[in-house]
């Protein structure tokens, strides 16, 4: 080939590369490609409604302004910026750890009056007064925290971890760290948990961590931002970004006091940028999360806390998809299932048969307050419930009920498969609801039934305790849907306290990972999948080595270049007729011909919006000093997100005048040559946390352009690969990972 | 500019540069840098020579036949290669929890036979005899470490961990992780620790699990290797580098039987790239190396174990730089410092006085035999003396005598004082021995005695125990040395087992590692830079942005090219005259003269190498069929490195003969724009994990060759970028974290 000359550039780039590489094969269908393009739709379920989504710029943006304004920054100010993130990480593990406190306070308050009020009823063997109370508050709750969601927050429903998980990714789903958003989540996660939903408080508390971060971070809601000074440093999606991993894992950390467990569930669920220096100020977070929690915990054991007893149990969680129907509807959803699971609840203790207290056990037996493990309903004095010690009471302490050890055959088997089988129902119609919830209460309750079950089987064979089964089959269950080990393991470490219990804990979750990997994904990856959430794997698909970026940007269409110094008229199509998030910019003599074009780099459309909504025009084409740029903008504004110029009027006089970008351009954008592989591009693009990759030619040659194509997060998906190179779909097998 | 046509290629690419550039002025000094070249040295301190060390290919070279050999791969293989992933992760946490124990074992019998000895004299009044007993049993043993370590393998000298951290950050350093290594490094601890010396055994124990994984995933020690066809999966750098993690995490894990401390130290200290299902696999290992160490305890309980008694507390640690003297040098040298610590321990004691047992405590006092807390030495009966409690016995069990709580007064301030000044002074003596040698126990025991000290003097004013102040300030000066948090605190939970410990444990780290941060640089970083290994950190100087890659490269040697079909001669002639480890493969009409030339890719030396060792040249310049190189390459070999060609005669007419490079290059070498700024190529660089990282010009024109430059290591380090390029020198600040 070296001898031939076979060169052809430009369209018949593809050809020349076929002959070029005969090993490549498997790519000798240009027919199907050329029929195909790469499509790319921003578009995923946000609440309820299917909106637009943005990626973030997590890439440093090294234009003039930038480094100018980076140069000039004194010592003062670098210690001013390292003090200032110090100072949020602390504010945002206060804040989590108060509003943690706040929930727990309110939900074992309002739950523990409405149980007192209902075991009153019962003592006095007026059931069906005690059901109506019964179902009559967990309706009223249930309807607060739908119709806050609904009206309000609709991206307040569900868990929130999914779209965590996507921020952190370097995906932006808008109204989802807001702060109306964080007040209904407050709200609604108290009235949903109080309602005795199959749902948990663990999940929310995750999403709140962050918007308490984001909130920060920004200095205030969007409307009524503090335009403090310093916090112009964390006016960008880096440091949010830090930001809110340290609130998700203070999150987790206020959900089951579980600092090591909240910092290592940031790390392996949540994040997808991960630095030492982040571990070490997301620790500094959960630390003062910790302290909150305590400090509380210790005002509350002197009794000034009303029904704040030992404080919950508590997890965390996810939810399903949102049905996309009117708001009446969903609001009739949730009171229907807070309906149902009122009666089952009530009712279905009947069905059990009075157990009789065992002596030999020190616990009160039976008892009737809202706590306690031997309820005893509708027994006779000296007999036992088992069913309503699990069903008549705070999901928190029927949970610790299940756990409790050196309790052998307090719970019968038909009352665990009846706790078992409705929690599988509960779980099932609970998740789609609009409210606040958590999947991992409901994954601890159906886990927790099974293995307790098992543990009374084995019963007579071992001398493990039935406390211990339980807890190992929530392991277990957990570890199967949310592929979590060691942070899981930590967390329950952290919840038990005993060290003993870690090898066997190991491997449960080793094995319940192995099983549910060799099945499907985690339960989070479904459900950002289900939303369409563009999340990149950290592993590219095999098949993504036979693909070059060359042939996936001849796919889409032309890249649209701008000179370094562009007509106004220029700039405007540009941004009215794509919806491009960046533009290269090309220097050089003649960028129209070709002959001896450079690439100065990329700029934003943002920056291009800025530029005409402040009219910085020229008369003439020409280059401009650095004064008259640091004149015109500053990099707090230039930091802003803005998109929208349909207010402004150009005149067309004004339309013939120029700009210069250079200023702006972001000199140092990453390429990569169209001969890299798609697997490597991608991992160069999660790697660095990219949002626009340049592709470059491999061939110096006048005429070419320095840029052949842009790739986003969405070309590189492999989901909309695939539509445009269906015949790399039979190469699709396992993951080597 | 894009008027004026200033389009100087080549020699005057950098005046047009700063033309093009007005606000890149920190660079308006060219003379400065052309005088100046950017050096490479790729030498640094290992062992105890100064020696070449190499780079990793962690990068996936991926040409043809590496692309072939992955399609043919068939499920079987891929499920092959998975299964086998595990099943060394497992022997690794097998070998290593049983060698572990092994090395347990023997120093607790060592020391106990040698202290029971001891304590009959002593017991009898001989002091003397007991003086001769206890120096001449530790200079023999300390003189076994020191020889097999000085004859047989210098590099199992040491910790090791800063030699693990700059394999797993990308360099390899010759002999590090042997078999003869490995043998020496565990009979040396053994030697070392039963000695008495101030240093412990867990820094070495991090190296051993090391080099376990490093010698399963080749398949043996270098000249007895196992040829299985699977291992062959595993004979690349990626993999080896996740066996190691593995390693390492389990050597921590070993040492302190802590799994998720173990997991935590590899992410936090010793790792440079992490992915979840590395946390994961990392995990499992540590899982089984706890089940090892608690089956092995388990015998030992019953007595079958000789003076195991409770195994240990377990510490890690690491070592100075060697003293680059004469062998019979550093035999004295250990000896010398084994002597004045045996004498010093034994002498000492009789600067104590005698304490009054206090008969509210349960335990013995005063004792004789190996251990207890209560030394009674050369007191009188009912009396006990608290300096020979801390030095007549291991270092583990003075440790855990220190830590000992509810034994309020037990030493008194002089002896604290005594042992705090004799282990500071012990351990800057012993660290440069040449024997295994770890850091981390000699920092707790001087951290434990100040702690302890705090605990006395505050003794009066607060209810807190003073073995917890001896924690704590074991801690401090932990995290002050060491700089880790999250893994430290995760370690000391799992060692004392005590969930209430940890909140005040993670502000003791915070505070500790705060102040150690605002001197220097950790430990083992410091190591790190004393023995030249060039690794690469994690955040650019600030300085870095000011500087181009384009910049970096001028100021280097040319770059060699070769062809996509060569002569042999100019392969011959490449090979002899540089030492790259690649050359930048170019195809296209008429390289020399540059018009439209095109990158095919980058070939390593050790393919050039096997392709003359090969004889593989073609009679005429043509393409060669994807079969003739199958033929005569197998993957196995390729992966082999391989780069001594000095037996390689080839005659002159095999000189004019030519070699089809295409099918050997890698295709997609990850690249950067010369414009791009070196702190991004930094960034790039270490988040993929490089080894070598192509410039190509940032214009597109005639004549340009699409490769202007490679960067490697060496160039991206800071130290020797500011060798060529002083004047950034001011610039130089702290950095933004």
């Amino acid at each position: 080939m070296a001898e031939d000359g076979n060169l052809h550039i430009g369209n018949s780039n593809y050809n020349r590369e076929e002959e070029a590489d005969p090993e490549n094969n498997t790519m000798n269908q240009p027919l199907l490609k050329r029929h195909r393009t790469l499509s790319s739709t921003p578009l995923a379920l946000v609440g309820t409604k299917v909106s637009h989504i943005e990626s973030l710029d997590y890439e440093i943006n090294e234009n003039d302004l930038f480094k100018h304004d980076w140069r000039s920054r004194s010592k003062a100010q670098v210690f001013q910026y390292i003090f200032a993130k110090w100072t949020l990480a602390c504010l945002v593990g206060l804040l989590t750890g108060l509003i943690a406190t706040l929930i727990n306070l309110a939900v074992e308050n309002i739950a523990g009056y409405k149980l007192l009020a209902v075991g009153y009823y019962i003592a006095q063997d007026r059931y069906l007064t005690g059901l109506l109370i019964f179902t009559g508050a967990n309706l009223g709750l249930t309807l607060v925290a739908t119709v806050l969601v609904v009206v309000f927050a609709p991206t307040a429903a569900g868990p929130g971890i999914p779209e965590i998980k996507a921020y952190l990714n370097g995906v932006d789903t808008p109204n989802m760290f807001g702060a109306t958003t964080m007040i209904v989540k407050i709200v609604g996660s108290i009235g949903a948990v109080a309602a005795g939903l199959d749902l948990g408080k663990e999940g929310p508390l995750v999403h709140i961590g962050s918007c308490i971060a984001s909130l920060l971070g920004q200095g205030g809601p969007d409307n009524h931002r503090i335009k403090w000074r310093w916090l112009r440093y964390f006016n960008n999606d880096r440091d949010r970004r830090d930001l809110i991993t340290c609130g998700s894992a203070s999150g987790v950390c206020a959900a089951f006091r579980s600092p090591v467990g909240g910092v290592l569930f940031a790390l392996e669920e949540v994040a997808t940028w991960w630095r030492s220096a982040l571990l070490w100020r997301t620790f500094f977070s959960t630390a003062v999360v910790v302290v909150v929690l305590r400090a509380f915990i210790e005002i509350c054991n002197s009794g000034k806390c009303g029904l704040f007893g030992k404080g919950g149990l508590i997890m965390f969680d996810v939810s399903h998809v949102e049905v996309r129907k009117g708001k009446i509807h969903k609001v009739l959803l949730s009171l229907s299932v807070s309906l149902f699971t009122s009666v089952c609840l009530y009712g279905l203790p009947f069905l059990a048969e009075c157990k009789p207290c065992n002596p030999s056990i020190d616990e009160a037996c039976p008892t009737n307050g809202r706590s306690g493990n031997f309820k005893q309903f509708n027994c006779p004095n000296g007999y036992y419930n088992d069913l309503a010690t699990l069903f008549l009471t705070t999901n928190d302490d029927a949970v610790r009920n299940v756990f409790s050890s050196n309790t052998p055959n307090e719970f019968g088997m038909v009352s665990l498969w009846i706790y078992f089988g409705l929690y599988c129902i509960l779980g099932l119609i609970t998740f789609g609801i609009a409210t606040p919830s958590g999947l991992f209460l409901p994954i601890i309750l159906m886990g927790s039934a099974y293995g307790r079950m098992l543990g009374t089987v084995m019963g007579s064979y071992t001398k493990i305790d039935q406390g211990l089964y339980a807890v190992l089959g929530a392991a277990s269950l957990m570890a199967g849907s949310m592929r979590m080990t060691v942070s899981l393991c930590v967390i329950f470490l952290e919840l038990t306290n005993n060290l003993l219990l870690l090898p066997i804990t190991m491997f449960v979750l080793l094995i319940a990972k192995t099983v549910g990997d060799s099945f499907n994904l985690s339960i989070y990856e479904i459900i950002l999948h289900l939303k369409g959430l563009p999340f990149l794997e950290a592993n590219p698909e095999p098949w993504m080595r036979n693909l070059t970026v060359g042939e996936l940007v001849d796919a889409k269409p032309p890249v649209i270049t701008l000179r370094g110094v562009e007509k106004v008229t220029n700039i405007v199509d540009a941004l009215r007729n794509t919806t491009h998030n960046a533009f290269p910019v090309l220097d050089g003599e003649d960028v129209d011909t070709g002959g001896g074009t450079e690439l100065h780099g990329l700029i934003l459309r943002a920056h291009l919006v800025k530029v005409l909504k402040k009219r910085w025009f020229l008369n003439e084409k020409r280059r401009t000093e650095e004064w008259e740029v640091r004149e015109k903008f500053t990099p707090v504004e230039l930091a802003e997100r803005e998109d929208n110029f349909d207010d402004v009027a150009i005149t067309s006089s004004e339309m013939q005048m120029y700009v210069d970008l250079h200023p702006l351009t972001n000199t140092t954008p990453y390429t990569v040559v169209q001969s890299m592989s798609v697997a490597k591009a991608l991992v160069l693009f999660r790697s660095v946390g990219l949002r626009h990759l340049l592709v470059v030619p491999k061939i110096q040659a006048s005429g070419m352009s320095p840029v052949i194509g842009i790739l986003t997060r969405q070309d590189l998906r492999a989901y909309n690969i695939l539509q445009a190179f269906p015949h790399l779909d039979k190469h699709k097998s396992g993951k080597l990972r």
